[in-house]
């Protein structure tokens, strides 16, 4: 019986660590919890981004922000050496032979050899090199723990990537056949223009009509001298861009599916593996069928430390569905589903001010029935919508003598009372946790928090907050609170927000990298008047033309689209993925250095594409999947009764197992709570969010009964084996684990 | 016992015509047999595509093809009057109330009672007034008979609508909160352009934004002069055009699932209930359990006039699974997976040459090894990529003198030959029938024969046919047949085409209606030199331009992207679609009509959204439904054995039933063929290709067990009441059927 190796089980299970890096001795458990836990893994956050942030300082840098070479240098040693060491510290717990193993790690390994050598060079030269391998720190920052999801995001692309490069292989083999097309044809009927003169010229045009950048521009001049020449563009078009493309998005998505069934049935199979690990080790001799809740309180507090020990012995209530005196390990397999649950005793009064003097009560009690009635809802939007209506025509008749700073209107004072008299109602009538816990009402009460903050920026004349005060259309939204389909579908994106969040990272490594390269290669190449020999010297002219009879100062602007520092890298690339006249920067870049500078952008091009189908088929994915529930199935919830015996008797074991008051004291207030409420039996609701794994768990309802009887064939025998190994051999591997210390309150931090 | 009515009712099943259009008097079923066969789905067809075409001669005509008012005014009148004609045959056969019901052809009716007069005040006043409503033609193409997918491709577009146009909404909400915002900082920060400074520009600005057609320029002006700008842009394209656009894509995918899984539900329930009911119709008294084969025959004889008796027969077999002596309800059931089947004997001998004497045989053979050598075909691999890389190189050096009318390149002639070889070869090989069932080999054929054809083009110097030399390289694109995924890809892209061809022929419908609304308002509008007034007069400017001591032509092109006939409101249109640059065009016009006209293309842009995302999820879950399937899973086949005695038997009953000639000797071929081979018994194979349906049974398996359930709890208690009402009551309602004809051979359409 070892309580807190089963910990580590069902933490490597929820971690998908795989079980050959589980510790296998005494040092190895030590390097493990010190590897594992809040405080290394915000460390190994901070190095990361301190590393990624360095670019902001290092030449070319923004202006602002330029730092010494001495400085940045020594900086990055710094932040290496921290890399190092939170390698050590994985060595120490992996063991060398399983650190060899481990491919992610012994990358990161490599790249920190390769930045180690490249700063100490940079120190001794005084001087920044090309260093082109910067593009490889996010690396650093790919791999902690907290961007997991990132990690998972960034190798389902990878995985999608054969099929997809199949499918971008046939487009640029239709891409080569029209380019030949294109010069022969074009040649052949004297349309010398510059877009199909050379067979390269001819691929740069077809890939850029690919991304539709140039479109009928390519085509005009051979369709003002022929107009069936449009045919050409036409079949082009429709074969590459709405065939093809189209192609590319569907094997997108069929291997999307595939990727993910996958990923979900190895994630699914190895908690259940990491679960009979830990049951394994839980059960003891005299009873091989059950977990008691001794044991099952002994292992949540290693392996949540901070749960109450009312939260532990409800958890196994509810594990505990058969009423057995133990938990079998089919109850045992549901552990990932509750131990997320937030407890609550369902309320016995109504309302949060039930305790309140009657007088208090009535008052608070109108207020809640006004709040909750429709006529104010409705009162209230009707009020949006008039501000709405307000702002529009204030807007339309605004003139060009107007100043926030001057003047105040006083519609604006008058809605805001009233939205502020509406969020003091809401509160006061629901109860603030009531009230909070409603995401619609937190963005209420943010907004209008906002709009009071920008009223008193204007009162103080604080230049910098106006912004705040132009955030005021936002309370529109509200308006879209009526329909029923908003609010499935708004809430529904709420939901899938932490997903999209780490796409949008995602997006901002393949930016950084790319932005690296651009700035080693393109910085400073662009600038007023230059591109002179290329075809879109306009966007980057800054002269005087002469019209006919009038002068006026050309400004094209393009030259601002330039890899000068890491913050005009960002935004030269995010146009560049808006695409629109991509080609321009390309152009201009390309003929102030050399053809092969096209690589880099029909590169990011088709990055930019892969991640954007993969972002959209994820979106549409997990939008069929969370969408179609109705709004009370937003959470999983499980009730759990307790009896007055069963919360004495629970205490009388603690007070025999755990007696430090904070853990007794939560306890104790489950049986004050029965006294005041009078009943002999308490209702608890364990409520969590739905996650994937909820939703997957339904959709492949019947796959899984397949894969567990499958793993179940595979595994069946091991048990067996080590079972009778642990009867005969004398303990062979003694383990690392210290006997469980069933007095103490620490957690796994605590053995350092 | 109705043959004929039995017919009728497994037609309307499979044409999805509800019951309550069913014959109900001799009068209608004269009526029905005239309005359903070939003939005059034809002729509905052809009078459709009449009316379409008209716009081609009508004012603004293309100029080769301008017809006088009083030409095109009468043929006009003449096509009206067909349709007319195809409506009353409708009505006599519909019966008035049913007509009056039925939406469609009400719409239709009253379409064709605006036409018919305003083609008579055409006719009358000798000239065309703005006939908007021309736009409105494609109905009656739409309603015929043949146009059926896409009408389903319509109705899907419009169903999907509703949830789409709540989240355009959204969309439009936020265009409007950020051109406020727009408006009131660029006002007050003194950026002054013309792209926010009314509200008006500010919306216009924003919503080219969102089809990024106008990107990194709309931002520039403020970028330049505060490069904290740029978050406005940021924000509200990674709001719009990465969120809500996704949301878009999103809801559109979950909507079209659900849409489909009904149609689908619909369709698969009717067709059993028009199963049912032939049944009904065809078990007679005596025998109320089942269906003999001579009633089966009589059905068929009506159902397929042209099918054979030997495959009446195999169908019959291939239904009757039991082996019992009559057609079960549960058989019967599966009637539609069957009726489609192309029967043929499975080959007793293995070569298309088996029958020819021995030394041609061992040549034949000789080749056949030949051909189907593994190194055959990739010695064939090889020339074609040599092919490959010649051209390429060819063309890259080709100069400025070439000529393809003066010069044809020995490299052509010799490729060409080994091709033509090969082609003579597998043909030979292979047999003709064995070899042009493939699709591959289908398009090596052509791509050789039009290669061929070329060469005599240029021998005898016809010049228009040059361009079929230039398509050679096309060759190129059977070095794909080498990987397995591109020969899944590229059958499943095969397997679609009939479903991509009716998603462009709803794109056509729609681009003619817009054309026409285009040609009455803007043809004309644009010239050369036009549009100064506006923003993009660049665009349209054909002048002479100073750059600083330099003079050259500007040449705008724009100007041809009109509205001034119907060919070029295609391509126009075509331009709007692929979105880049259409903003020139819409401000172009603009400037020469009013600022109303921003509607018209904004309309288009987002009807070619949503029909870019439907096609794009329609081809997608096509796309993962029919491709993971191996390639031998490409077709349906269901296998039947006949004995000897079975077949004589048959036969026998053929000659009571239907002694006609034809119908005999098929079933005589089947006895000769047994003699040939000797065995005393046949196996057919009925073979047809995968359909959708076949598919989404697969797919949805399990609810269709739940659907049939739910179908029947509805459908048990009616049959039963009929049954009784047959038997209790003297035929309440006389049936219009006449009594069954055993022994003609005529079908429905013999009735007329």
């Amino acid at each position: 019986m070892n309580y807190q190796e089963a910990a580590i089980y069902l933490q490597e299970g929820e971690n998908n660590d795989k079980f050959f890096t589980h510790p296998r001795n005494p040092k190895a458990l030590a390097a493990y919890l010190f590897a594992h836990n809040h405080l290394f893994y915000m460390m190994e956050l901070l190095t990361g981004l301190l590393l990624m942030m360095l670019s902001l300082c290092e030449a070319p840098a923004v202006p602002s922000l330029r730092l010494d070479v001495y400085v940045h240098a020594t900086l990055e040693l710094l932040a290496l050496v921290m890399v190092a060491f939170e390698l050590c510290m994985k060595l120490r717990w992996l063991g060398f032979h399983t650190f060899i193993r481990h491919k992610r790690t012994m990358v990161k390994t490599c790249v920190l050899l390769l930045q180690f050598v490249e700063a100490i060079v940079v120190l001794i030269r005084q001087t920044s090199h090309v260093r082109v391998t910067r593009a490889l720190r996010p690396i650093f920052l790919v791999d902690c723990r907290y961007c997991g999801a990132v990690r998972r995001n960034l190798r389902q692309i990878f995985q999608s990537l054969p099929p997809f490069i199949d499918i971008l292989l046939l487009l640029l083999f239709f891409m080569v056949i029209f380019a030949i097309l294109g010069k022969s044809y074009y040649f052949n009927l004297q349309y010398n223009k510059s877009y199909f003169n050379t067979l390269e010229n001819s691929l740069v045009s077809l890939f850029v009509l690919l991304t539709t950048a140039n479109f009928p521009d390519v085509m005009m001049p051979a369709y003002s001298k022929n107009r069936w020449s449009c045919v050409f563009f036409i079949v082009y078009l429709s074969i590459e861009l709405y065939f093809i493309m189209n192609l590319l998005l569907a094997v997108v998505f069929d291997t999307f599916n595939d990727v993910e069934k996958m990923k979900f049935k190895s994630l699914l199979l190895h908690k259940r593996s990491a679960i009979d690990h830990a049951f394994q080790l839980l059960v003891s001799r005299q009873r091989p069928m059950g977990v008691s809740l001794k044991q099952f309180d002994g292992l949540m507090r290693f392996y949540r430390p901070r749960m109450s020990a009312r939260d532990r012995f409800l958890t196994y209530k509810a594990l505990n569905t058969s009423g057995a005196p133990m938990l079998s390990l089919e109850d045992f397999y549901k552990f990932y589903e509750v131990t997320g649950l937030k407890w609550k005793a369902r309320r016995s009064g109504e309302y949060w001010f039930d305790d309140l003097p009657h007088t208090t009560f009535l008052i608070f009690k109108g207020i809640n029935l006004l709040v909750k009635s429709k006529a104010f809802q409705y009162a209230m939007y009707v009020v949006v919508a008039i501000n709405g209506v307000w702002i529009l025509v204030e807007t339309y008749t605004l003139n060009s003598g107007f100043s926030w700073s001057r003047f105040v209107p006083w519609s604006y004072i008058v809605f805001l009372t009233i939205y502020g008299v509406e969020v003091l109602l809401k509160i006061t009538g629901l109860g603030p946790v009531a009230y909070f816990s409603s995401g619609w009402n937190l963005f209420d009460f943010s907004v209008t928090v906002f709009a009071f903050l920008g009223l008193i920026a204007l009162a103080f004349d604080m230049e910098p907050f106006y912004f705040i005060v132009v955030l005021r259309p936002l309370q529109l939204l509200r308006l879209f609170k009526i329909k029923q389909r908003y609010r499935n579908v708004l809430d529904t994106m709420f939901e899938l927000f932490p997903r999209m969040a780490s796409l949008g990272l995602t997006l901002i490594i393949f930016y950084y990298s790319f932005a690296i390269v651009g700035m080693e290669f393109f910085a400073g190449v662009v600038y007023p008047n230059c591109c002179n020999t290329s075809t879109v010297a306009d966007s980057y002219r800054l002269i005087n033309i002469t019209y006919g009879n009038k002068t006026v100062l050309e400004e094209g602007y393009y030259y601002l689209n330039n890899f000068n520092n890491i913050l005009s890298s960002f935004v030269t690339l995010f146009e560049l993925t808006v695409v629109n006249n991509w080609y321009i920067t390309m152009e201009g870049v390309t003929s102030m250095t050399s053809h092969w500078s096209r690589l880099y952008f029909m590169t990011f091009y088709i990055v930019t594409m892969v991640r954007h189908m993969q972002s959209q088929v994820f979106l549409s994915c997990m939008f069929v999947l969370f969408c179609p529930c109705s709004p009370d199935e937003n959470g999983i919830v499980f009730e759990v009764e307790v009896s007055r015996d069963e919360a004495l008797e629970t205490l009388e074991l603690y007070k025999q197992t755990c007696p430090g008051q904070s853990s007794l004291s939560s306890l104790q207030g489950v049986l004050q709570a029965m006294d005041r409420s009078g009943h002999s039996s308490l209702v608890y609701l364990g409520h969590r969010s739905r996650t994937k794994s909820d939703l997957s768990m339904k959709m492949y309802e019947e796959e899984i009964q397949e894969w567990y009887a499958e793993y179940s064939r595979e595994n069946l025998p091991q048990p067996d084996q080590s079972q009778e190994q642990e009867l005969d051999s004398p303990d062979p591997n003694p383990s690392p684990f210290p006997e469980p210390q069933l007095n103490s309150q620490t957690g796994p931090h605590s053995i350092n």
